[in-house]
């Protein structure tokens, strides 16, 4: 352990800690450092803060040097333990904002646990797990049903990155999003496919660099003409001339990361998800 | 916009945005405090900066009082022109902990804007989307296929929450997640879906209070058998029953998010995946 990595990382919560890893990373990502990640999720009894300080310790015991312990626990008893205890450098991720915040608003703060507290009476989850359904239906242009209720569509040329960001926009922000491939039949009418046509306030295209298509499409079905660079070039500038033509606003996948290309269309589609 | 809500909460970043978002969201949940949210993603230019200045100093002096400022900003030039030109209670997120883990790790800070630089040469990125798409094609029992190489296999009714937690699984933690549907079939048959049983190590149930199970499935098909409480109370009886003769392990998703149940899947059938 000692000799693969230089350091451990422990993200420690009394929820799932998704939100004590995703800050912890973005910052551990300002380092060139690669510590080993630890996720100690539920920690919300004292017996089980002290495991963790068993832990920690032991840790630190082995690789030599103290473990970088960031920590978003919401109850002051089982934090105490960890802070009395525990031979980290510790980041309390929420005191150290938390207790600011009191001030500046003039109230304290409910300690309550976690962002999910009875998650089957909340609209916001329920509008989540509609809006994935919904997504799942309408991927790949499988239904033309009830497209007016999408609040948004995504097209492009198969591979582009249009079936993981609907998701991603359904998951993370309750969106209904729809997704149709454009297809050489599209290219050859030069329309879009006409259930779309109503609807083209909502639609935001996908594009990609023929080079990085034919490199993907290559991996599912290798030395294809559905692969080759020349089909895929063909695509991608049919698709795009098309998307010209008819307004659509569009944006380049190429290097970008799903959670990239959806804010991005949040911002150009639906900026009331940005401001609320 | 004063009389609605009684204060504005920023996140900027040079980024998504999603950072800032996820961990001011989970510190505001500390208090009995509905602002309103604003999130202003790719703040990269000095530009950029001058006008957040001006939105938020807008904001500040319509609402009569100073917004809170979450900032998750790399760059330090841009950082400076909100520090110094902005009259909200300014949270810097990154600042606060980057300082203190430079001198604790002897090294500086290499200032990198996002967690997703060369998205399209990273492998840990093109397994999260190797992973969606072997979930999708696995959704529902859609595919007996590949079974072997799936990371996790969900069973439970229809309805249980199986869809959306593989989904999650994928996208969030690059698990390869099939889901398998238990249906009346299998419970005359008292035995598991037959495809399932060379892979029983990776199975991990979900299942539902009978109550709740009935009011999601109205939802979908109002008044039918399929939705009715005695044939919900009856299908989950069996399917636990089902799950405790298989000696397969299980939760009850019925007051739990998707990333609660997924971080409980991860600690029983893949704890790796939370230390690496």
């Amino acid at each position: 352990m000692a000799s693969q990595h230089t350091r451990t990382v422990f993200f420690i919560s009394d929820g799932t800690g998704i939100t004590a890893e995703t800050f912890g990373n973005a910052i551990l990502a300002q380092f060139e450092f690669k510590p080993r990640h630890v996720r100690l999720p539920f920690i919300d009894t004292v017996d089980k803060a002290h495991q963790v300080v068993r832990q920690v310790n032991h840790v630190a015991e082995v690789e030599g040097r103290r473990p970088v312990v960031f920590t978003t626990l919401v109850n002051v008893e089982i934090l105490q333990v960890i802070e009395d205890g525990c031979r980290g450098m510790l980041l309390d991720m929420f005191g150290t904002f938390v207790r600011p915040l009191e001030i500046e608003l003039g109230m304290k703060s409910n300690h309550r646990v976690g962002r999910f507290s009875d998650v089957s009476k909340s609209k916001e989850y329920h509008d989540r797990i509609e809006a994935i359904n919904f997504s799942l239906v309408h991927d790949d242009g499988q239904s033309n049903r009830d497209l007016d209720e999408a609040d948004v569509i995504l097209v492009g040329v198969s591979r582009s990155g249009k079936t993981p960001t609907s998701l991603y926009l359904a998951m993370q922000h309750g969106l209904k999003a729809a997704n149709y491939p454009l297809i050489p039949e599209d290219f050859e009418r030069q329309q879009l496919p006409s259930a779309l046509v109503p609807h083209r306030k909502k639609i935001f295209g996908l594009t990609i660099q023929p080079e990085r298509l034919s490199e993907i499409r290559n991996e599912r079905r290798p030395n294809s003409r559905y692969a080759s660079l020349d089909n895929c070039r063909m695509e991608v500038a049919e698709a795009e001339a098309m998307m010209r033509r008819a307004g659509i606003r569009w944006l380049s996948t190429t290097t970008k990361s799903i959670e990239e290309i959806a804010t991005t269309i949040l911002q150009e589609i639906r900026p009331e998800r940005l401001e609320y």
